[in-house]
């Protein structure tokens, strides 16, 4: 198989493209028209590194790579736009698998309105996506960075939290733990979340990638102000007892933002109509600096390096 | 050293962004309001595949894998925007290569105009590196695709052709042939030529990445036409006498265009005062289809694989 019918088999399969697309990979380039502000974020995923071949089928890979791309953009509150994927494939990865993954970056795309607008193929040592999104918005403002927190708004997150990395270690012992799993294997961007709080005036937003102690720290660094998460209002995941996990681990991707308390009501209700998913407030923004995380007794609980994958 | 402490050591050493950026790498997006159309195109480079640690210093392939990213972009006639760099760094490659490999990249992003806007960086098996690049023009009508040749149209190339293969062979028989290695192992992108091109109504456009007779078929079967090659016009660069080098080896990174002929005088001069290369007519589009290669008798010259990187 070479690289050229390879990419024509390939563009064969893929959705068709969103209005703002004019020429579609197989040039040297492909050609769009953004209108207002773009914002684009590159994820790469190794075998081995981000996901084991041995615990994903080729669906569900190509699936997480474009999901996890796309977490960006809900981070942002942006509109997913289109897609371009190298893909590096090893010696022991034929065509029919190729196709595979790339069904599975099919399937999210079309869920998502994304365009699978371009690409390059290569070979590689091992399994390799990198993935390019690029988001729109009417204007570059409308966008929400890590960096409008302001002491006083309210702290949020999205869904339920610690599922991801439970699912990691019921892999790891090989449990049968299925909906753990299916947080670690299959994540969701939250992009209608997204750009709910964004229409609901979100200060700051971040996705939830390394564990919301980590994470958290990067809102308070880029805002210069300081976090106060209340551990008992924590949304852990169901059967998940333990708080560490939701606390220190990563891949859940839900969105964790700030924005002013007033408009706390009206933000839960859109994002649970817009998503499906519940909105918690977990805390506060204070001037300072740094995230304080407070048990019960009123002890401090120190976010620490849990095991993941990345 | 951690993927943070690496990615704000690399954010410090980036030349200041375009003016079409408003926020850089760092949080979860860069923003951008690109105005008019873009061009995306996306390129890996893999350790062993498109090149090889013991024959390039990490600065060269820094540079390489943006240089052979915009080209695509010069083939388009784009303005250079923006790029977005995964960069794979293998368990032998420490923090200062990382700089290293950043510094060439740094050094072509200046040459050019590009802004290093965003990334990701990542373990992998060997070295790799993905570059999305995101050219700009003022409407998506002005980029120059592969499918505008008509007959009559004139086809012409820039610069020399078969220095990177020749290069390639120097290399793998470690003689000592400067000036083609250069060619092999630092290409550039033809960007003010691409443009001059456009500017001059190229009707279709593309670079010399696979070999002028596999990426003159590119042209002529997205155009639907046929394409002349007069080999004897053909500018071979300085020492090669093998018609099949210039013919089959790729790399070269030149531009292949066509334009109607009545611009041929205009294009030229523009291409040699905008870029410094010359402009040659080798040849032209006819009624039909598929790329025939005269040679001096009149015999046809077959393209054929010719040994390269990639």
């Amino acid at each position: 198989m070479g690289e050229f019918e390879l990419l024509a088999r390939i563009r064969e399969r893929l959705p068709r493209p969103g209005p703002r697309i004019r020429l579609r990979s197989g040039d040297d380039a492909a050609i769009a028209v953004p209108g207002g502000a773009t914002a684009t974020s590159v994820d790469a995923l190794v075998d081995g590194v981000h996901f084991r071949r041995e615990w994903s089928g080729l669906e569900q890979i190509g699936a997480k790579a474009l999901a996890v791309a796309l977490s960006d953009l809900a981070a942002m509150g942006a509109e997913p736009g289109e897609a371009y994927v190298v893909l590096g494939v090893p010696s022991d990865l034929d065509e029919d698998g190729c196709m595979e993954l790339l069904d599975g970056m099919a399937r999210v795309a079309t869920e998502t309105g994304t365009t699978l607008a371009g690409g390059d193929v290569t070979r590689a040592p091992v399994l390799t996506l990198a993935v390019t999104v690029v988001g729109h918005a009417p204007a570059p403002e409308r966008f929400v960075t890590r960096a409008g927190a302001r002491p006083g708004d309210a702290l949020v997150v999205t869904g339920e939290l610690g599922g991801a990395a439970a699912g990691l270690l019921s892999l790891e012992a090989n449990e049968e733990r299925s909906e753990w799993i299916a947080r670690q294997l299959e994540p969701r961007a939250r992009l209608e979340a997204g750009r709910a709080l964004a229409d609901a005036d979100a200060t700051a937003m971040i996705d939830l990638s390394d564990g919301l102690g980590g994470d958290a720290g990067h809102i308070a660094q880029a805002s210069g102000i300081g976090l106060r998460i209340d551990a008992t209002t924590l949304p852990l995941a169901d059967g998940i007892a333990d708080l560490a996990m939701a606390v220190s681990g990563g891949e859940d991707y839900e969105l964790l933002a700030t924005l002013p308390p007033e408009q706390l009501e009206a933000a839960t209700i859109a994002v649970e109509k817009q998503s499906g998913v519940a909105l918690t407030r977990i805390g506060e923004v204070v001037a300072g600096e740094g995230v304080e995380i407070r048990l019960p007794g009123g002890a401090l609980l120190e976010p620490t390096g849990f095991d993941q994958l990345g």
